[in-house]
């Protein structure tokens, strides 16, 4: 049905604000063929801009063979920015009349063996597609901010999507140099949000009580918790600080802890239930690797960025 | 009333467990003289493993100059390993009453011009310095596992702490290495805990509701939030995200987002006072920087942070 993910050349990126010109930046680093839609040939400029300052930041990653910024053709006619497009990455205003209405189009106009990921970080696919004739082939693909630096896009499918596209992206996305995380469920925020967002208002919270100012909370998250999250997530970070029992050690130490007041959010209840996804997720992760050799490459890891973080600090 | 908090010359550590060890390893790579008391002998080859593995990370870090595992003493007697220390960490077990009972033994023993440091996670100064006779110079001093790696230590005084202990305290884990948080209040879990146990009973609600596996929540922080949190917390990536306007833009246009089921967690009414204390510190934290100019460096940051962990990956 749909072309192999790694045949793809031409990509049209749709919009022309930070996030479509991220996007535009990373694919073409990736050495695809990029056209971008862009409202009208005011916006130029200030794409221009954000490309420029995108391509320093990836030429600094390494860019791809053949990879060139003159890869990039601007069109402010979106029937000619989308043609012979082998992906499309929406990144139009987060207006869901907007999307519905651009998605009717795209539907009309791009063969129905395209798959089209839309940017939107609030949105739900479900609602963006009511509209499309051939919603089949459209997908969430949401960045992390900025996009041609953040590895994380978000991938899940509408009401009407077919499970064929969604797996189509993910593969996509991984050999376009993404991290893809293959969602379960169209939840408000996705997961990477969300997760971000509980810290976000927990801190405002903070902030309103006179418990931490922003810097406090900077300072916290900076020195704490991020070099740390970098290197392991959150389940990874408590499953190899746990050592021989993991997981179920945390949960069965600190699971006591979830009814203490440390956030304004209460946790779920600790069913076995929910135990057991939490062990099993993390034995899964795990594979054969041994706790104490999970932890000398954390270590490891951690050396390298606080080493690299100083390095570009003391540079700069 | 206390020595200049660069002239401690020995640091006394009580705990031979990962936080008590780590932190030994710690101010030992800082050039200290350390002793270290331990509960017994029986302790001392699984306390020698911890040191050796931190050491491999602090060796790698940098040592300061005379630095050296020699300059370690080991002692099963409290009284003689806290004799002649220019301050003291406590990293004892998390039991209220055994923590009492050692502090009105230290109260008895420690000269009172020598600042005591608590590792503790989940108690209140105020209640473990409840039998010390000489409770002014005890603070708490968290770290944040592992501590021979990560910079933070909150720190934070009880109901009978005197302002000028915490404020030693403060200065003297700057000097030794430490990025101190000055906590503007005892609050179960801190500031740093509280942030990450928020994100972490927003992860278990996921898991708990099949929205995300571990392996997802994972892989949303490690590629998402974290290496942005990293260079900026989070306060300051929303503000150098929003441009020119920063944290008031940010507000302005996300308020309303606030209310939106992004996470379970409620958020604070966004009064003006809240709006204020947001930006004024964000303004101040930025001081005379542009936000131009704090963009391109959170993109070196970024940059370097992804390829120093790429490099130490590719090699192990």
């Amino acid at each position: 049905m749909f072309k192999a993910p790694k045949d793809v050349k031409r990509v049209a990126s749709i919009g022309g604000g930070p996030i479509g010109g991220g996007w535009t930046a990373h694919f073409l680093a990736r050495g695809y063929d990029v056209t971008t839609y862009l409202h009208s040939e005011a916006e130029i400029p200030a794409f221009r801009t954000i490309l420029d300052t995108a391509w320093i930041s990836l030429t600094a990653l390494g860019l791809a063979e053949g990879a060139s910024l003159d890869r990039l053709t601007i069109e402010t006619d979106i029937e000619k920015a989308v043609e012979g497009a082998d992906f499309i990455q929406e990144s139009a205003p987060e207006n869901l009349e907007m999307k519905q209405e651009l998605y009717r189009r795209l539907g009309e106009v791009v063969p129905k063996d395209v798959v089209i990921g839309s940017s939107t970080s609030g949105l739900m696919m479900s609602d963006i597609q009511a509209k499309c004739a051939t919603p089949e082939r459209t997908v969430i693909g949401h960045p992390f901010n900025p996009p041609y630096l953040l590895p994380l896009v978000e991938i899940v499918g509408g009401d009407n999507t077919v499970p064929e596209a969604v797996q189509w992206a993910g593969e996509f996305y991984r050999i376009a140099g993404k991290a893809p995380l293959m969602m379960k469920k169209e939840i408000p925020g996705f997961v990477a949000t969300r997760l971000q967002e509980a810290l976000w208002r927990e801190a405002l919270h903070m902030v309103a009580n006179g418990e931490a100012t922003p810097e406090d909370i900077d300072i916290a998250l900076m020195n704490g918790p991020a070099p740390r999250m970098m290197a392991q997530g959150q389940c990874m970070a408590f499953h190899v600080a746990c050592g021989e029992g993991g997981m179920a050690t945390n949960l069965d130490q600190f699971g006591p802890a979830l009814k203490l007041p440390w956030t304004r959010l209460e946790a779920p209840e600790l069913t076995q239930e929910l135990r057991d996804r939490m062990v099993e997720g993390c034995n899964d992760i795990a594979g054969d690797q041994h706790f104490s050799d999970m932890a000398t490459q954390r270590d490891k890891e951690i050396v390298a960025l606080l080493n690299a973080l100083r390095a570009s600090r003391d540079d700069g």
